[in-house]
């Protein structure tokens, strides 16, 4: 499979579709997503009222679920959203933020991966490894220890939930349990800014609208993230200056950036 | 009447009283709308609990209500705020953000508009058209169709619920009914971020702290805004530069600018 | 004692053992102060749910109270959050945004001083003015007149209350009602933007993560967001280009800059 070319007309039929993507998220990214979204050709909405969250996701491409800021009614409208999307085959992509750091946060996901049926789980490698019952350490929402590496915790995840699981860090991996795909593209800055991680989960839902297979809009997701943070990386001075131009470089990536700088390749 | 001079002495106004906008909106924009307040002089505040909105409207020279991510508490306290306002003589500006995408979305705009008097709607066409009751598309935020042209929808909605309607678009439509203006100030850059239909309300709420005629505040408060993100463009490398050059030139904004760049022409 | 010296010895604490700084905060500032943590080099967290905001506290370094938009379940979150941290001995740092604009903002800052053992109090003239019973103005979250000049306010209010008092401005004050010191940095853009205020909370609150002395956490806390202000000046445009460049200069501040550019000194 020829990745770049491939990531590049997923990309570019965002850009044309423009899918609908459905947040509820956390407030502290909720600006930083809605951009992102935009940035990347997609129509971000986001809605968390009992009363209309249903309506909105039917006409959504993807649902981002993440429980940054999580509270009752909050999750009450996730499970909700959640399930008009498995009744329309909308994929869901869920956030796992802070997993581990609270029983709240880990029963939560626990829920959700049970009354829903998810597309990706799109995490650190402590959140992810937590979800799978491998232990580790999560402080707030920060990765601190896993049970293992991340190729074989996501692959455990994926096996436990029937699903694709998407560990972002130095190295993304991405994994149905089966088949596992490795994304080299990224940059240091990213660790240096609030809500990157979110953002990345934001750009696999804008992905999966256009494109069925979980593994494949993961990783072209990630590749495209990245490579916009590497882009931008020469016009950093530091981590606001680094945001301005990786926002910009998000909705400048062409085609041909992507066919030079994509990292993808199948690890198994 | 010269639009151009008298928008700059508005724009003066707001600096030298600096008004307080309350606003009650959504979690997407707060920060933004925010700082779009300062930089053009004027004081926001933010506060949505039932326990203190109408103390803080009654100390207010404007209220913002805007619907972008509702809730039942919010709603509730958007009628209590509203209610101070209209007792006070204070105008209240109301951003009805995807309305037409929800049920909830619409009846809440039908419901406010019932109970209060709202001295300016600022919306897409979309949003105008259907609470117009002349049909139209919503997709999440997002303008996809109406029942007619900017001019007349303003119009009808103005009649309808006898108050000033602004749309704005690639040129700004405001109406009361009777009067209708145009604005051709803006910038396409204006439509790759979040938010900056919300920040154009903020701006009519500023104006309308200090200028009782509210197609006069509207047509000047857009005409500042579409005005700062053509000084903007140039800056631009993408959305996240040009946002920070648009923010720049909204608190650079002088007489000077305004009385060379203004463009408002009287439509009938 | 040399205050620069120590200063930068605490800000090279925080970036090589980077606490957990919990935020029950407002959602105007929600981004901006996790991105303030992340660049201080602390790890932000943001948690409000009564379900969890106890657990998440325990892990914490410090705990940032701010009634910026606030309502009944974020208020019962704040005295939970509290109660904890009082128990495992972990700072609580108060902004007590907008206290006098209305009743509801005063009470809950009487009822959160009167439940909670407070470490700092971090606010505007007006606000602290107001809260240590010597009248004031408090437009919105703008402070307009106080009782009284800024070092008598923070005396009144840390005698009062027994606990330290940051009253930042255009010269900073900090006072635990013995102990009063002056913090001579920062610049004038600061009050251009939203948020600058709860912000240089969050900075107290790194920095009382590593540093035991309430006074001290808070006057090296505003020395080095106040340089970093500085530093970032020749930059701004205007607000936002500032805003890039403070944050910027807030993650590259260096032991050198300190040394040479820090301004404290004690007033008795």
């Amino acid at each position: 499979m020829n990745w770049n070319a491939y990531g590049a007309s997923l990309l570019e039929t965002i850009r044309s579709s423009k899918p609908l993507v459905h947040h509820i998220t956390n407030v502290v990214v909720t600006n930083d997503t809605a951009n992102v979204t935009l940035h990347l050709g997609a129509l971000p909405v986001m809605a968390h009222a009992v009363e209309e969250v249903a309506e909105m996701t039917a006409i959504a491409g993807a649902l981002v679920l993440n429980i940054g800021t999580l509270s009752k009614h909050w999750v009450e409208a996730m499970v909700i959203a959640g399930k008009t999307a498995n009744d329309k085959g909308i994929p869901i992509i869920l956030d796992p933020v802070g997993a581990g750091a609270t029983q709240y946060r880990t029963e939560t996901c626990h829920r959700l991966l049970e009354e829903l049926s998810i597309s990706v789980i799109r995490g650190n490698l402590g959140e992810v490894s937590i979800l799978a019952g491998l232990g580790g350490e999560v402080r707030g929402v920060e990765s601190v220890s896993a049970g293992g590496e991340a190729v074989d915790v996501a692959k455990t995840l994926a096996q436990k939930q029937n699903c694709t699981v998407s560990i972002t860090g130095k190295e993304d991996v991405i994994s149905d349990g089966t088949r596992t795909v490795l994304v080299d593209n990224g940059h240091q800055w990213l660790t240096t800014l609030t809500g990157t991680g979110c953002s990345s989960t934001t750009a696999v839902a804008a992905f999966s609208a256009v494109e069925k297979d979980p593994v494949t809009a993961s990783a072209c997701a990630l590749m495209c993230f990245g490579l916009a943070a590497e882009i931008a990386a020469p016009r950093a001075k530091g981590p606001a200056s680094f945001k301005t131009a990786f926002y910009d470089a998000l909705y400048n990536l062409n085609t041909r950036d992507i066919e030079q700088g994509g990292r993808i390749r199948e690890f198994s």
